[in-house]
């Protein structure tokens, strides 16, 4: 059902508070109006767009700092970062990264989100992945924003392998998983 | 024990022809001699640079083309490929593809040299990976060349699954192997 102008604004701001990643033309779906009016809407209300807010929530949310790898080594923005616990990153499928015949993201991008998140969780200078085992889910396709979610499943004191658990979604579809056997040089969390 | 200079470049000829991939560094260290002296032979002998002779053997050896994917797509230098067999490919690790800090190559670039060359191995138009097994056996280093060989292990007849194993080696050293369950639109061979 189509909103006034008031109402729709009210219901846009409320939108976007709750979900910060959700795109214009998710919007504009959602309100059935044009992406231009979302724009516009986005401008009267003074709300930056998505990758504006992206990368205010990464600053604000990060409690840690990557400490395995510049963070500009890291495949994806990471938004959330709490060492040797959780990670979450949000890469955007372009041109570049899809097969040419078909607009199917390459699955070696959907890896390297992963891999590299898997790595940045590491609370460690060294972090190196020894073995993965990964499943491509659903296909993914220019366009769609992927959103990486690692959990760190287990340390072990011993040798200091780390398991990572990583998720990688599509709004609520599982698009991608992998188990990420890690190798750190030292074992900072006991 | 270093050679006249004549009896060198028969020894260079001899190398480079039994042993097409190897390097002029390699070839420095083997003969004692400096990476320009090797450079100044192999002007005199007339044999094309490393780059060259790999493109030179591809185009000779490529039994099949690939049909999956076009072949500037495929991350390496295929230098060898039988549809639906087994294919080679070679990949040069150079500054962007390995960690800042450590010069190690970053995993997803050695999993992108495997998943990619399993895919080009795949008698299709459509070929997608639907899960992979991996493992990082030795660190790679900036500088060295890695050349992955494609094997396809199974082809399911009844859902056109595919299983294709890749390990790739430096020199004579597993530094990754996969197993790699690969999705098909059609199964062409029976």
């Amino acid at each position: 059902m189509r909103k006034n102008k008031k109402e729709r604004q009210r219901l846009l701001k409320e939108t976007i508070t709750g979900t910060p990643f959700i795109t214009d033309e998710e919007l504009a779906e959602k309100f059935q109006v044009s992406i231009q009016t979302i724009r516009l809407d986005r401008l009267e209300l003074s709300i930056p767009e998505l990758r504006e807010r992206i990368k205010h929530v990464a600053e604000k949310n990060m409690e840690d700092e990557v400490k395995s790898l510049p963070l500009d080594e890291v495949i994806g923005d990471v938004i959330d970062l709490e060492l040797d616990t959780s990670a979450i990153s949000i890469f955007e499928v372009k041109e570049e990264h899809v097969f040419s015949r078909n607009k199917i993201a390459r699955g070696h991008h959907l890896f390297a989100q992963a891999n590299s998140l898997a790595v940045a969780v590491i609370d460690d200078e060294l972090a190196l992945t020894s073995k993965a085992y990964i499943k491509f889910t659903r296909q993914v396709k220019q366009g769609e924003r992927v959103v990486s979610k690692a959990k760190v499943a287990e340390i072990s004191l011993e040798n200091g392998r780390t398991v990572v658990d990583v998720n990688s979604y599509v709004g609520k579809e599982l698009v991608f998983s992998g188990e990420f056997m890690m190798f750190r040089s030292n074992t900072n969390k006991g």
